[in-house]
């Protein structure tokens, strides 16, 4: 029997706990034989790890948002053509931590309003979306205390305060209703097996 | 008296002369004491020359047309944005060896048709044309020559034969009718000194 392949995202803010999640369903669904890719945004092909880099090192103005929304549709462009798509085509799962509902809530939300420019390029260059987005919520104040306990280099986009991550938590929000039709919002709040059997359900689910 | 700034590109096949010309025209303009910033594409300031490397170094197949044409349009952004715009702002001449119009020849004819694309990337995201563009129009027979003359490292692009070279002038010379109001043919067939005598009575013209 040929299975088919299936392509899920996880959202949430910075502390959620996304990336521990997308790792343990991995796990999970590898144990129950199907074959599975992890991977990440930005980044989660050789190039796009470049542009990653590229973007996330040195000084947080050496690029523009306008500039940065470009580098990140073009690594998000060879992550697909490079990682996504050839998997999704052999029918494994993918799984992937953050894509394109990170950039359309972080640009429209912390640098200008620029939600529109961001959904016109999608349009044009990338066009995929997930067949299924979970949402990890979680209380801002708790993301924010577990984010900031483990900072490293890399954090640009995870510099923020309180109230910035409460908008982020709305904006993902209403991502999640704006995308009904894919988006499962699950509650982080909780210790990480129990969020895991939740998400274990919902997939299931849908591989039947 | 406040001078208004003048965005001048050159185009034209590989070998046609037009970075000496340019060169020369900038050298021209300093001694009738104009300000001029002499700049170049891909590259131009210090993000899209990090772009252009990552572009032009490494496998031709590392990236496909599609992200390739993001990866330009990124650093034409950050040079639009950190070099052109405030020359041309502080009223000097910003003489580019190379633009959009490049991009348009070359990803319309020698990687498939993407022309479409590059056009709705560049209204997105660039929207800037030259106030003028000289072509620097040139056989391409002696332009494959003096080409392969001084063939370097970074020649992805001019890794061509002259049926080729024949297409990318057909392409220039369609983009100049095209575009009728900015393009200036200049016989590139000349000495140099002819040829640079062409372009600053033209250039002269167009700065009065």
């Amino acid at each position: 029997m040929t299975q088919r392949g299936l392509f899920l995202t996880f959202e949430g803010i910075d502390g959620s706990g996304k990336s521990t999640q997308a790792r343990m369903l991995a796990e999970h669904l590898r144990e129950t034989g199907r074959d599975v890719i992890l991977t990440r945004e930005p980044g989660g092909s050789a190039g796009a790890e470049e542009i990653r880099s590229l973007v996330l090192e040195g000084d947080p103005d050496r690029w523009s948002a306008e500039t940065e929304i470009l580098l990140f549709t073009a690594a998000r462009r060879d992550h697909l053509e490079r990682t996504i798509e050839p998997a999704l085509t052999a029918g494994k799962v993918v799984i992937c931590d953050r894509f394109a509902d990170s950039t359309r809530m972080y640009q429209g939300l912390s640098r200008g309003d620029l939600r529109g420019l961001v959904d016109q390029l999608h349009s044009l260059m990338i066009k995929r979306e997930p067949d299924m987005t979970v949402l990890i919520d979680m209380d801002p104040h708790t993301g924010l205390s577990r984010a900031k306990g483990r900072q490293g280099a890399e954090e640009r986009f995870e510099d923020f305060g309180p109230a910035l991550q409460r908008k982020m938590r709305a904006g993902f929000l209403a991502l999640a209703e704006e995308f009904s039709d894919r988006f499962r919002i699950v509650d982080g709040n909780r210790d990480m097996d129990s969020v895991a059997r939740d998400v274990t359900k919902i997939v299931t689910a849908a591989l039947r």
